[in-house]
């Protein structure tokens, strides 16, 4: 394959930054050995071009050689077959990291985004809280029992559900030792704090010369 | 591999028959020509023994000899890989089925499901309509560009995708004319029709049994 290029947006509000999806894909780059670069697309203005390429008008999306993909959750699938440091290679352990990295997708972001929407468009106390609430009691109930979520090691699928679990409002929702322990732990990698680091520094970087 | 064996719920009310996940594994494996037998577990009850199997107390999972696999999605996508009817063999054909799969689980449902909660709550203008109408508008125009989402073929995107809009509240969200025909034309599909005839059968004959 060829070179592997993910892409951005070239500017986004203070709020996002170090949580644009992008980071994802930085992240398994470099807990994989990767070599990639980053190129950005407007953030403002989202013409044809984009919508061509992403068509829900979103990032991030990932170049490999003549491959392109969007959909982040889709890039660390197409990453992780790359290298071993992302997922086993043996059936169980490949199964086990697919279901997870699933799961983080479809059975906690699919509740905890749309809430936190809720949350931040006036409605902290919404209908999807209780929702919420069980869908992290069962993870939360898997962490107490295990370091990792699948495969008995990190994978993308820990990469995956600590960066949905670590978004500030999902955090603080409530009291889960062993979330937050599983949260914390993922964060302070090496990986995941240079590409969140490196991330942050694009987006201020692109402030600089906006003002300039 | 060895044999599979999807598993269900023993009994659902009336409601979501014809609706509940274990209907796209059993497309799939139909679209695919794959051996696979129902089994059960109770609805009613859910256990420690339900929890071992499906962390957030849902069906369906899916059993491969000595592999055991939850998550619809992450079912669909196992299985894809056992069949080239699910998905196609070369990187870009791949890819794009990737990404698409990924779409309808996180950039459809993601909304939809939330939505659909929300609106069943009591609350059917909710602050996730308009975000959803984008989402939907989004697939609209990439379909009536196109007959099917990725490499030009029916893959298993299609069949999850055209799962998530064929939900009535989602379907009858607006007048989006390619993408009813979309799933007027994929719902057709025989391997469709005997999956979903044969799950309402088998809660029906539930019900006599109850009765019985």
């Amino acid at each position: 394959m060829g070179e592997l290029i993910i892409w951005t947006y070239d500017w986004v509000p203070e709020g996002p930054r170090g949580f644009v999806r992008d980071l994802r894909l930085r992240w398994a780059c470099e807990e994989a050995g990767l070599a990639y670069e980053v190129r950005t697309v407007p953030f403002e203005g989202r013409g044809a071009d984009h919508f061509a390429r992403q068509p829900f008008g979103q990032v991030p999306f990932l170049s490999d050689g003549p491959l392109e993909i969007f959909e982040s959750g889709a890039g660390l699938l197409h990453l992780a077959r790359k290298s071993e440091a992302l997922m086993p290679r043996d059936p169980a352990g490949e199964a086990e990291t697919l279901q997870w990295t699933i799961a983080a997708l479809n059975s906690i972001e699919m509740v905890s985004v749309p809430w936190w929407f809720l949350k931040i468009s006036g409605e902290p106390d919404n209908k999807l809280t209780g929702w919420l609430g069980q869908r992290l009691d069962h993870v939360e109930a898997v962490l107490r029992e295990r370091e990792w979520l699948a495969a008995g090691r990190f994978t993308v699928a820990d990469l995956l559900m600590a960066d949905v679990l670590r978004v500030p409002d999902v955090r603080a929702f409530g009291e889960r030792p062993a979330s937050e322990a599983y949260v914390a732990r993922i964060t302070a990698r090496p990986a995941f704090r240079k590409a969140r680091a490196e991330q942050v520094a694009g987006f201020d970087a692109a402030d600089a010369a906006r003002a300039g």
